[in-house]
């Protein structure tokens, strides 16, 4: 079994999700009542969204970096970052990491070319939209990601911070995220399935409610951990 | 700013009140928007109970003692145990500690003394009850301690296992606990407060319900560990 070392606080939310689920699965996937071990280093958010924010990425990279490597000082085997947006700076810290890292981008990818989906629809914060994220690791497949219009990523970014990111959820905010979607599923043609990037946002959208099949990013993520964890 | 280290895991529920509470109350006692910097080890917990069963104290002392060197590693200054059950080695765990740790037993007896408490009824999981780990350290000032019967401390261990400690409240056992609580205060004269010392209980008793004032223990450690991050 090995010991999983989580780098979270952007935002807590999905550090939290990300805790609670692994433990869920990892309960349900075994015969007996057996939790894993889990290292959680919590960063400043503020920092961290700070540097990304004026596009320090070098320093984005270093403030992970040393993570990590608390994070190997403490025993953890394996490394996963609780946060999409983190992961722009991702090919460079695999090849910096001294720890395996469970890239969430690779989960999201595996799992849009196993449902053979060509064109999808992405949602979450404003940055990871807009700074080809997603994009960049689908399009080696051929995959073409469809973002919602600037002025509707704008109304999601102000859901999300500060209200979501505090985990507080208002109807007349799921009615406008449900609407931004719904539009733009039906102005853009073919739309296979709907990416939700950003943790926060699952607490807003009911996946019964969206007409096309939604993949969860965090999900795929937590999923491959715990296959991770379980192997010998 | 310290960093805060976490031992946590058992139960996992605990670790994340722990882990949402200390963020809550750090930002609202700063102006500016701050994020502590936490470090959590989260331990099987299955492996902690069972030697805590068997009343294996040396070997919780070592898991634990181990876990502090681990969280000492990552960066870590202050340690705190999220878990009354584990303060039954408390005592020598602080002498042979690299690092301080903030004692949840301290925490509530200093609630209690600062309020002029006499008499306490003592809730929590059996383990925690009938090894006197609250009794004594609040005996010290001579604060009677009671505790519900024997047979009421088994309906509410089966509360919290397997049920409460996976989040599910039952309308049933709110209303079973509600009635051992009202029946002991109503036995036993002159109780002062009520000390909830494991943390899955809040999550089925409501303070409004209960006729005399309500401590939870994880609220004053909480409480306490806040004050200590932001101490310069």
């Amino acid at each position: 079994m090995k010991t999983l070392g989580i780098i979270g606080g952007i935002g807590p939310i999905s550090t939290i999700k990300y805790y609670k689920q692994i433990i869920e699965e990892f309960k349900n996937s075994r015969f007996d009542e057996y939790y894993p071990h889990i290292l959680i280093e919590s960063l400043n958010m503020e920092e961290v969204i700070e540097q990304i924010d004026y596009e320090n990425f070098t320093q984005v990279e270093k403030i992970l970096l040393k993570s990590i490597r608390n994070l190997e000082s403490a025993g953890a085997e394996i490394i996963v970052i609780a946060s999409s947006t983190c992961h722009i700076v991702i090919d460079d810290l695999i090849k910096k990491s001294p720890l395996p890292i469970i890239n969430i981008l690779d989960c999201v990818y595996d799992k849009v070319v196993r449902n053979n989906y060509r064109k999808v629809l992405l949602i979450g914060n404003s940055f990871t939209l807009t700074h080809n994220i997603y994009q960049e690791r689908l399009g080696r497949y051929k995959i073409k990601s469809i973002i919602p219009d600037s002025m509707d990523i704008q109304e999601i970014q102000e859901i999300i911070y500060p209200n979501l990111e505090n985990g507080i959820v208002l109807p007349d905010k799921k009615e406008k995220i449900l609407k931004i979607i719904k539009k733009t599923i039906k102005e853009e043609r073919d739309i296979d399935c709907l990416i939700i990037t950003s943790t926060e946002l699952s607490l807003i959208i009911d996946e019964e409610e969206i007409p096309i099949p939604v993949i969860d990013s965090a999900n795929v993520h937590i999923n491959k951990i715990v296959n991770e964890i379980l192997k010998k």
